[in-house]
C-alpha cells in the first residue's frame, strides 16, 4: 500500500514541525488493507489522502463499497462542528464564525475544499492571495490587518515553509492560531492547560481516534512511531495528558515488531511517504496511520475556528472581576498626599482594565496609568443589568469642605480591595489638561462669533453668498435678495453675545474686556469677557450627553447670543457644530485611572456647580454600570450641599440619563455640624476656634436637628435612601459621633456610620460600605421634586421652598423678562439648574443651619440651551477665579533630572 | 544507595513539572556505586544532593576521598559564570547582573546559597520575603515590581507549588524567566530557536553532562526513564535538538534493564526518591542520574541570570533598524490627501517603534498611533555615533508654497522604504492639540503679571513679606524696609509689558484688547493682546532646548516687561518657571509618527518662521540622529525661503544643538522658477496665468539665474552641499525640468533631480535620495555666517548683505535705543532671527528673482531672551491669523457613530 503525503494542512504543519519521510520495507500482497471505516487512499487527483485507524483484516467487497463514503472521523467533525454553529447563531444570530486563509499565489485547492466544508458547517471562508514573491513584510501586513479584524475568528497561514518564518509564526495572535502551531500556543501544548489554546488539526485527530476505541486505552501504552519534535513532542505530551503512557520508536528500529505488539496502540507518525510492512496486520493492535488529510486537517480547523469564535463571543459577554487590589500601609501620623501617592505603585492601566472585563480594543491608553475607554462598550453590554447607583453628597459645608470626595475614594475602596464587591467611583476632573478639548471648541465658537461678525459688517451678500457659508438647503437660484441676505447673514446683535472665551488659568483681568481694538477690525470693538475653562456650557454638554450623537446636537443647540431682530443664535447657526464635536471626539470617552488601593475610577468632565449642575458625567456613570455587574457598585459625588448638588443630580443628570440611584450617602463632619448648631464662624486660613477642637455636643446635636435633619429630608423627597457618613477628624470624640449616629436615624437616615479612611484607606470605610450595600438591598422608590411641563417661575419656587426651606421667591423684572423670553423661544421645559451660594440652604452665605422665613430673590435667569437647563442667579456667580497673592505656582517645581514634580499637594 | 529529592531549584520545577517519586528495587551490596567524580550524596543537613554521572565501578579508597572535592559540574558553570561577569562588566563597569528570590517566609536557607555562590560569581542577589499566608495579588504585585526594576536581571520564584499559578508564572516577564518555567519560554524550548528563552538549570545539567563525554554521543540513543511531562519533553527535544536520538521508558517496565543496556547514555529522571538497581554497573553505558541538586540548580540558574544580563545590556546597544516598510499603490488621477490617507493603514505605534531599536520604557504611547519618546535615549545611544543631517529648505517662494514638506516625507520614504537605508523625517507640529502645555504655561505668565501688578497696587510690603513670594535667599531679618520693598516687589511698569496670551485658534478680535475692566480689578486696565499659540516664545524654547534643563532655565530667562525703572522682569522673577517646566515636561519629548510607507517621523515644536527661527526641535533631531545611526539619515525642514528658514537653521538652531549639517535640499518648483525669472505675480485663490501651464523656458531661466542661484550660493556660504529638488508638477514640460537640472549646477549645486513623491510616494524621490546621500557622502565644510561676539547691528548687516543682497540696512531711531537697551543688559551676544517677508530676497513682496540695490529698513529690534535670539522686525509681522470668511470649519464633521472625520484636508 502506498500512501502519499499532500500539500494542504500539513505544509504548514511540516513548516513548524518539520516531518522528514523515511523509506521503509515497500507493503505487498492484498491479503490484508489497513484501512477500515476511512476515506478512499487516494483520489485521481492526488490531493486527497487519509486519516486512517483500524487493524488489519481483509475487506468484503461491501466493505470495500462502504469505504468510500464512511470517512467517520471528517464526517463525525462536520455534524459537531455544524451543531457547534448552530447554537452559536442561536444566541448571536449576527456572527459568523469566519477562518482567513492567507497563501501565496492564486491556487484554490485549498479554499474550495475549505468552502465547501464550511458551507456544510455554516462558516465563512475568505482567501487573501498574496503575489508568490511578496516579502515578510508584506505578509506580516496582511497578517496584523486580520488580527484586527473582529471578523476573522481564525487564521489559516497556507504558506509554503520558507514564508513561514518565526517572526510571521508569531506575530500571530494566540486567539486567532487555529492551526496551533506559533510558540505561545506550543507553550500552552505543553504545560496546559488547553482553554486558551488550540490543538493543532492532527493532533487532535489522532487523539479523536485513540478516545474514540470501543475498549478505553486509558492506562494503556500508545507507541509512537517515527516522526520528529516538536511536534511528537506535543503529540506524546497530549496522549499523556488524557491518561495515556506513551512509548517511541522509530522506523529504523530493528525491534520495531516486537515493540507495536507490546502496545496497546501505535501512531505511525511520518507514514506519509513509507509503506507499513504487511506483516503488521497480524498484531492486533490498534493502529493509526498518521498521515495528513486535507478534509480531515480542515474539518477539525474549522472547528477550531468556531471554538475561538465561541471564546471570542465569551470575551464579548459581560466578565466577572479579577481585581488585584493594591495594599495600603497606613502610618501614623498620616504622611502628605504626595508622601502617599509616591510610595505606592499603580497598575499598568491596561493590567486595571483586564481585571475589570475591558477589551483590549476598547482601551485607548495614554501613558502608564491612565487611558481612554471607548463608547463602543455601552453596546457590547447593552443586555447587562446595572449594577447600584450610589451618590455621595453633604450637609452645606463650611469654606474648607467637608471631604465627600475622600469619602467616594474610602467607599469604593472598602467595597473593592475589602468587601470583594465590585465597584466604581466616577469623579470629576480637575481643569488643566484634560478640559482641552472643551477650550478648543469654546474659544472656536468666540472666534467665528467676532469673525462673522467683521465680515457681515465688511461685505457684500453677493460676496458672502458665493463663498456659501453654512449648509445650502434650498436652490439658491429661487431665493429673492432679502431671503439671500437673510440666508447669509446672522445679523448678531453685538450687545446681546452672551458667549464668552474661556482659558484654563485663574486669569482675573480677563473677567471683563474690550476686544476688536487693532486698526485691522475696523472699529468693530464691543465689551465680553473670558471664563475659567470649566465654567464654558460645553463642559456641561460633556457632562450631560449620553453618547456621540446627543453631545454633537446639544453642541448646535447652544445659544451665543441674540440677532438684532430678536431670534437666538446658535452654534449650528454658526455652522461650527460638526467642528466642535471632532474637536471633543476624544474628551467624549472616560478616562479609567486607579485608587491608591488599585481599584477603578471614572474621571470625567467637571462642570461649575453654580451655573452647572456640578457631576461628573452621564456616560462615566453608564458604562461603569454596565463595568461592575448587576451585584457591584457605582460611587459618584454631586458638587457643593446636597441643596445644590444633589438636587442637581436628581433632577438634571438623572433626568438626562435615565439612570435611578438606589442610596445617597450624606457626608458630615462634626466640625461643619457644629457650625450648623451654632458655632463660630469658620474661615479658610484662620485657625479653628476651640468649639471645633473640643468635645462639644449642644453644638453637634444643634447642627444635626438643623442642617443634617433637612438635607437627609431632602433626599428623602426624592424617595432614596440616606447613610449618613460621618468623616471624623482627630479631634471628634466618640460621644459626638455616637450622638450624630443617634440623631441621623432618629431623623430618618438608613444608618450613620462614622468613615476613617483619610488615616486608614478602604478598611477604615468598610463600615460605611456594609451600610450602603445593606441599603442599595432595599427597594428604592425614586422620584423627580417637579414635572418639566410645569412654568419655569413654578419649577424655581418648588425647588426654593422644598429643597431650601424658602417661604417663597422673589423674581426681578429683568428674571421676568427673560423668562417670558425664554418661554416664548420654547425653552420652558427644561430643568432648573439653581445658581447659588452653598454655604447656606438659604441665599445668604452667615445663615447656618436650616434657615426658614426667608424669600429667595432671583436676580436674573439665563439658559443653556445645549446642556439644556435655565439657570436662575440668585448671587453674583464668579466664572474666573483669580489667582491669590500666593499662588501655588511658586511651590511647583521639577527635577529636571528626575522629573520629579514638587509642590502640586 | 539512598538519594534524597530536595527542596530549592527543584521545588520550583516540581510545581511546574510535577516529577511524581516511584518506588523500585531498594539498592544493595556495596560492590558497586553510581558516583563517580561528584559531590557527596548526602550531606549532614540533608539538604544538599547531587547531580552526578558516571558508569558504575568500584571506587579506589582514593578516588573516594576525591570524590568530596570534585563536583565537576558546579564547579565549571561557577568559573565560566565568573569569567561571563567579569567580560560583561569589563565594557559596563556599572551593571552587575542581578537575581532577585521572590519567596514566601523568611527562610534564609537558597538566599545563603545563593549568595555564596553569587558573591564567588560576582553577581547580585537580593531576596524578597512576603509573608506565609501572603495572597496571589500580593505575589503578583512584587512580581510586577521585579519586572520593572531595570537593576534585576532574572527572578527565581521560590514558591510553594500552590503558590506558583499558572497566573504568577506567566505574568513574570519572559526575558527575566532563568528558571525557564513560563508557557512563553516551554514553547520557545519546544519550538526553537532559544535565543530569546532560558533552559531550565536541571535541563541544562543534564544537557551539559551529555555534551561533554569522552565519547560523542551525537546520533547515539539517549534512553530517558522515568520522569513526567512536560520537563521530560522539554528535556527530550532538548537533546535531540542536539543531534542525539532519544529513547523513553519507565520505572516499571519490565524490560528496563535490557533498554538500559542498548542505549548509549542513560538518564535516570525521577531519580529522587528510587533506588538504582545495583546490577546497573555492569551495563556500562553513560549514565546519569537526574536528581536535583541546589548548588548545581542555582549555579546554573546565576550563569541564566548573567545571560539575562547580557541581553539585557545587548538590548541597550544601538540595534539595526528592522522597518517593515509599508506599500503604497499610488492611483491615477490623485486622489485627495483624506482618500490616501484612509486607504493606508498606520502600523500600530509600538510596533514601529520596536523596528527602530527603541525599547518599551522609552516609548508614553497615547492612542494607537502616537508615541512620546523619552529623553533618556539620548543616554542610552550615548556612544552610538550620529546619522547624516539633510536640510529641506525652498526657493523664496509663490503664495501657493512649493513642496517643502512632501519633499522632505517623500526623501525620507525613498531612502527607508526603497533604498533600505535607515532615515527619519523630523517636521514642526500643527498648532491644535500638541500646542496645549505651551498654552498653558504662556498664559500662566500672563495671569501671574496681571495678578502680580494688582497684588502689588493693593497691598502693603509687609503683608505680601508675610506670605514669601518667592525664594527667600538672605535672612529676612536683616532687610530694611527699602530692601523689603526692593525684594517684594517687582515693580512692573504696565506700559512695558511684553508678554501676550495666547489662543490656539485664529481669533483676530483679541489682536488688541483691553483688560482688567471689571470692578474686581480696581480700574488697572492696560491695553494688551493675544497671540497664536505657536507664536508663543515658549514654543521658540520648546523648539531649542537640548534637555529638560536646558528648557527650565530658558523659561526662566523668558523676559515678560519692564520695571519702572527699566530693568527686564523675567518668568523667574515672577516666580513661575517651576510651573512653567511641570507643565511643559510631556511637551518636551518628540511624537512618533510614520509616513504612508511606514516609515518614522518626529513632528516636535512648530515655532513661527518670522518672529522665531521656524524650525522643529533640536531635542527630536538629536533623538532621530541616534536611532537611524551612523549610516542613516535624519531629514529636516526650515520654514519659508532658504534665506530664512535656512539661515535661522544655521546660525541659530546649529548654534543652540552643536549638530553641524551634511547637506541642504534646496526645493524649487517651475511655478515658481517662473516667476522668479518675470512670471505675472502668482495669488492664492485666483487661477495660475498661462505662462505657468505652459512651457516657457524663458521665464523658467530667468528664475534660475536669479532666486535659485543666490539661495544656492546662500547655503554654499555655510560650506554645506546643495542638491536641487524640483517638485515636479503635472504641467510641467520635460524641457523646462532638464534646464533646471543643468542650470542649477551650472549655479554650484552638487546635484538637481526632478522629484515625483506627490504623484508616487517614496518611489517617485529615489533619484533625489541617491543624490543626497552620495552628497552627505563628501566632506563637510560648515561654518557660521557671523560671530555672536560681532555688534547686535553688524550681525543685522552681514545677514542682510550676504544673504538677502541687500546694499545696507537701515536702522530706525526706535530700533537703535532699543539695540543700545539689549547691549547694555547683557544681550548683545545672542544670534539674530529676522522678521522678514518670506515672499522675496529683500523685505518687498513684489521683488521677485534676486533684488539688488535696496537697503533693508530695521523697524524695531525685539527680543526672545529665553529662546535666546534677537529679532529685527522688517515689515509689520502678524502673530494672530484672522479666520477667512468661508472657514475651513464649516466643512469639518464627524459621523457620530463611526466616528469618521469630514472636512479635514
Amino acid at each position: 500500500m502506498r500512501v502519499v503525503l499532500i500539500r494542504g494542512v500539513c505544509a504548514a504543519l511540516r513548516s513548524s514541525f518539520p516531518v522528514f519521510p523515511r523509506r521503509c520495507v515497500r507493503a505487498g500482497g492484498a491479503h490484508s488493507r489497513l484501512v477500515l471505516r476511512a476515506a478512499s487512499a487516494t483520489s485521481s487527483t492526488g490531493t486527497r489522502a487519509k486519516l486512517t485507524t483500524g487493524k488489519f483484516e481483509k475487506l468484503s467487497p461491501e466493505e470495500e463499497e462502504e469505504e468510500a463514503d464512511s470517512d467517520f472521523s471528517v464526517r463525525e467533525v462536520v455534524q459537531s462542528t455544524k451543531e457547534a454553529v448552530v447554537t452559536l447563531q442561536k444566541n448571536n444570530p449576527a456572527t459568523q464564525p469566519s477562518l482567513a486563509i492567507l497563501q501565496l499565489g492564486e491556487d484554490d485547492s485549498v479554499l474550495e475544499i475549505n468552502k465547501k466544508m464550511a458551507g456544510k458547517m455554516g462558516l465563512n471562508v475568505t482567501q487573501i492571495c498574496l503575489g508568490k514573491d511578496c516579502t515578510e513584510d508584506e505578509i506580516l501586513e496582511e497578517l496584523l490587518k486580520l488580527n484586527d479584524d473582529p471578523r476573522v475568528h481564525g487564521v489559516y497561514l497556507h504558506l509554503p515553509p520558507a514564508a513561514l518564518t518565526n517572526r510571521v509564526l508569531n506575530s500571530l495572535k494566540p486567539e486567532k492560531d487555529v492551526d496551533g502551531i506559533s510558540d505561545w500556543n506550543t507553550g500552552k501544548l505543553v504545560r496546559g492547560p488547553l482553554s486558551t489554546g488550540f490543538v493543532p488539526p492532527l493532533a487532535s485527530a489522532v487523539l479523536h481516534l485513540l478516545e474514540n476505541q470501543e475498549d478505553s486505552l486509558e492506562g494503556k501504552t500508545v507507541l509512537l512511531v517515527g516522526g520528529e519534535s516538536p511536534f511528537r513532542l506535543v503529540l506524546q505530551c497530549l496522549i499523556e495528558r488524557r491518561g495515556m503512557v506513551t512509548a517511541k520508536s522509530h522506523w529504523d528500529s530493528k525491534s520495531l515488531e516486537r515493540e507495536a505488539a507490546q502496545a496497546d496502540a501505535v501512531v505511525l507518525l511520518d507514514a506519509g511517504n513509507v509503506d507499513i510492512p504487511p506483516n503488521w496486520g497480524r498484531l492486533g493492535v490498534v493502529m493509526i496511520c498518521c498521515e495528513t488529510n486535507l478534509e480531515t486537517g480542515i474539518s477539525v480547523l474549522l472547528s477550531n475556528v468556531v471554538r475561538s469564535c465561541t471564546r471570542w463571543l465569551q470575551e464579548q459577554q459581560y466578565k466577572p472581576w479579577r481585581l488585584r487590589s493594591l495594599k495600603l500601609q497606613p502610618l501614623t501620623p498620616v504622611p502628605s498626599d504626595l508622601q502617599i501617592s509616591r510610595a505606592q505603585t499603580a497598575k499598568p492601566v491596561n493590567h486595571l482594565a483586564e481585571e475589570i472585563g475591558l477589551l483590549p480594543e476598547e482601551l485607548e491608553v495614554y501613558g502608564r496609568s491612565k487611558a481612554k475607554v471607548r463608547l463602543s462598550l455601552l453596546e457590547r453590554l447593552n443586555s447587562q443589568p446595572d449594577g447600584k447607583y450610589v451618590l455621595v453628597a453633604g450637609v452645606t459645608p463650611t469654606p474648607l469642605g467637608e471631604g465627600k470626595s475622600t469619602v467616594t475614594i474610602g467607599l469604593v475602596q472598602a467595597l473593592s480591595a475589602h468587601l470583594n464587591l465590585n465597584s466604581f467611583a466616577c469623579l470629576r476632573q480637575p481643569s488643566q489638561g484634560p478640559t482641552f478639548g472643551i477650550k478648543a471648541a469654546n474659544n472656536l465658537v468666540a472666534a467665528a462669533i467676532d469673525a462673522r461678525m467683521l465680515h457681515e459688517a465688511t461685505q457684500s451678500d453677493k460676496f458672502i453668498y458665493r463663498l456659501r457659508l453654512g449648509i445650502i438647503k434650498s436652490d439658491p437660484s429661487s431665493l429673492s435678495p432679502e431671503e439671500v441676505n437673510s440666508f447669509v447673514r446672522l445679523d448678531l446683535d453685538p450687545e446681546k453675545i452672551t458667549w464668552h472665551r474661556v482659558v484654563d488659568t485663574n486669569d482675573r483681568f480677563l473677567r471683563k474686556i474690550t476686544i476688536g481694538q487693532a486698526s485691522t477690525e475696523k472699529g468693530l470693538t464691543r465689551e465680553t469677557g473670558f471664563d475659567i475653562a470649566v465654567a464654558s456650557e460645553i463642559m456641561a454638554i460633556l457632562a450631560l450627553a449620553d453618547s456621540m450623537e446627543d453631545m454633537k446636537s446639544r453642541l448646535g443647540r447652544m445659544v451665543v447670543g441674540t440677532s438684532r431682530s430678536g431670534t437666538p443664535v446658535t452654534a449650528e447657526d454658526l455652522g461650527v457644530s460638526g467642528a466642535l464635536a471632532v474637536l471633543m471626539k476624544d474628551a467624549i470617552k472616560p478616562t479609567l485611572m486607579q485608587t491608591l488601593e488599585g481599584t477603578p475610577v471614572f474621571v470625567h468632565a467637571g462642570p461649575f456647580a453654580n451655573i452647572a449642575h456640578g457631576n461628573s458625567s452621564v456616560l462615566a456613570d453608564k458604562l461603569a454600570l454596565k463595568l461592575v455587574g448587576e451585584d457591584g457598585f457605582v460611587v459618584t459625588e454631586a458638587g457643593f450641599g446636597a441643596d445644590i448638588g444633589m438636587e442637581k443630580f436628581f433632577n438634571i443628570k438623572c433626568r438626562a440619563s435615565g439612570l435611578r440611584p438606589n442610596a445617597v450617602v450624606l457626608v458630615a463632619t462634626i466640625r461643619a455640624l457644629k457650625m450648623h448648631g451654632g458655632g463660630p464662624s469658620v474661615s479658610a486660613g484662620a485657625p479653628l476656634p476651640t468649639e471645633y477642637i473640643s468635645e462639644n455636643l449642644n453644638l453637634v446635636s444643634g447642627g444635626c436637628q438643623s442642617n443634617l435633619k433637612k438635607q437627609i429630608q431632602n433626599a428623602q423627597q426624592f424617595g432614596v435612601p440616606v447613610v449618613v457618613a460621618i468623616n471624623v477628624f482627630r479631634t471628634d470624640t466618640p460621644a459626638e459621633i455616637d450622638l450624630v449616629c443617634q440623631l441621623a436615624k432618629e431623623c430618618g437616615a438608613f444608618d450613620a456610620v462614622p468613615c476613617h479612611h483619610w488615616m486608614q484607606g478602604g478598611r477604615g470605610a468598610v463600615e460605611l460600605a456594609q451600610a450602603v450595600k445593606e441599603a442599595t438591598s432595599k427597594p428604592s422608590y425614586f422620584q423627580f421634586l417637579y414635572d418639566l411641563q410645569m412654568p419655569i417661575v413654578e419649577k424655581i419656587r418648588t425647588i426654593a421652598k422644598r429643597i431650601y426651606g424658602a417661604d417663597d421667591i422673589d423674581v426681578s423684572a429683568e428674571a421676568q423678562r427673560k423668562i417670558d423670553y425664554y418661554h416664548e423661544q420654547g425653552y420652558s421645559t427644561l430643568p432648573i439648574c439653581m445658581a447659588k451660594t452653598h454655604l447656606s440652604l438659604s441665599h445668604l452665605p452667615e445663615r447656618k443651619g436650616a434657615p426658614t422665613g426667608f424669600v429667595l430673590p432671583i436676580r436674573d435667569v439665563r439658559a443653556s440651551v445645549g446642556a439644556g437647563f435655565i439657570y436662575p442667579l440668585v448671587g453674583t456667580m464668579s466664572t474666573m477665579p483669580g489667582l491669590p497673592t500666593r499662588a501655588c505656582f511658586y511651590d511647583i517645581d521639577i527635577d529636571p533630572i528626575t522629573e520629579e514634580i514638587s509642590g502640586l499637594f
